[in-house]
């Protein structure tokens, strides 16, 4: 999994905690994150989220890939800002599964998003 | 706009063209943006195309932001890939916005992205 | 609020409770709702949890109305079955707001749904 | 089909035309589908694009079902407008398929409506 989000980390994105259904990961907002407004760029914040549905989707042991999501921009989030993710599982039916992933600032939320996932059973787990 | 989208610049998104209500913007994607399998993470994908919303919504003069977004991943993207995504605008009304971005591997199309912006009249224009 | 959601009750919703925030509504499934395949149609699914959020968004005592809404079609749905939705807020941001409603045929989710609202202070209250 | 459709005929749906990937539905909106307001139900709203959505995604010989949807209101439409939802085809990989339905009251855009299906080839075909 580690080699599987290397994209993640390289992006600053730290996995705190993964259990079947669910995981959390953290970002901490850097220069290379915002915008000219100081503002954090909402990829981040949507790659942060996705970050945690990909260690959730696949805490079953068989591969699974995000097939979309939908992400809800709730307020803006400053720099230096230490931001965590929580995805937890919504659904699962068949090989289709429903995530959302909540994403805080401190207490505050800042943005709200839905992974749908597919589970890839011939895809090699990530190691 | 420049400045404005400094974070998006930092990840390796290029703006190719802007008019009114559409922009088209582009990623070459490097080591950094890909996962283990040698595929391009999907934060990636949204930060691309999110770039071209945010140049196209902000293309008449009033600051807008983006409120919400969904994205489908339609197909893997490999290393070395150039990415072109293409945003133009679906609906306005009022100071709501709605806009379709396509990101596409040369003919083929690999994700189909959807946002939602409000133009901000009070917020400093992007320089 | 009976009035505003005539068109609701006369598609057979029922309202169930309403709380600040929350709401619950039911449907049974008759055959005007279902397809030639006895299964009810993702419309009234649909309609059943918009009259959840429309309930609930509107409880604050300021007028309130829908700007999209995403839902994911989890099981389908046969003919007689008696549905619950429920919705829950997620989110409230100045004059946006963002709900959870799920609807159930028993303990089993059979949709998910995300809705999007706004409040319009100068629309005039249903009664 | 027109059978599998019984529930959005009865709903007032109407098909209007089909094609490969494509498909149109009308409605017009009746007293049953609107509010205290004189407004018309987003649930009707919906469902009328869902129905463009299941003639567009049945339409090439293999049944297919609705597995998720988003849609954004973006006018209100009142009591007697006639309404037009047009499908199109905006990706096919596999057996997962996603559509845009555009809902116009005339020359104006009323919703915007994005569908995610998937084949079902066990399932038997509509007639």
């Amino acid at each position: 999994m580690t080699r599987a989000d290397e994209a993640g980390r390289q992006a600053g994105v730290r996995l705190l905690a993964v259990a079947p259904g669910s995981a959390q990961t953290a970002l901490t907002v850097q220069e290379r994150h915002v915008n000219g407004h100081g503002i954090c760029h909402g990829g981040y914040l949507f790659l942060l989220a996705d970050a945690a549905l990909a260690y959730a989707c696949n805490s079953y042991g068989v591969s699974a890939v995000a097939a979309g999501a939908d992400i809800a921009f709730l307020r803006p989030v400053p720099l230096g800002a230490d931001l965590v993710a929580e995805a937890v599982e919504r659904a699962r039916t068949g090989r289709s599964g429903l995530y959302d992933v909540t994403v805080r600032h401190g207490d505050v939320v800042v943005a709200e998003f839905r992974g749908r996932t597919r589970q890839v059973p011939g895809l090699a787990q990530p190691t």
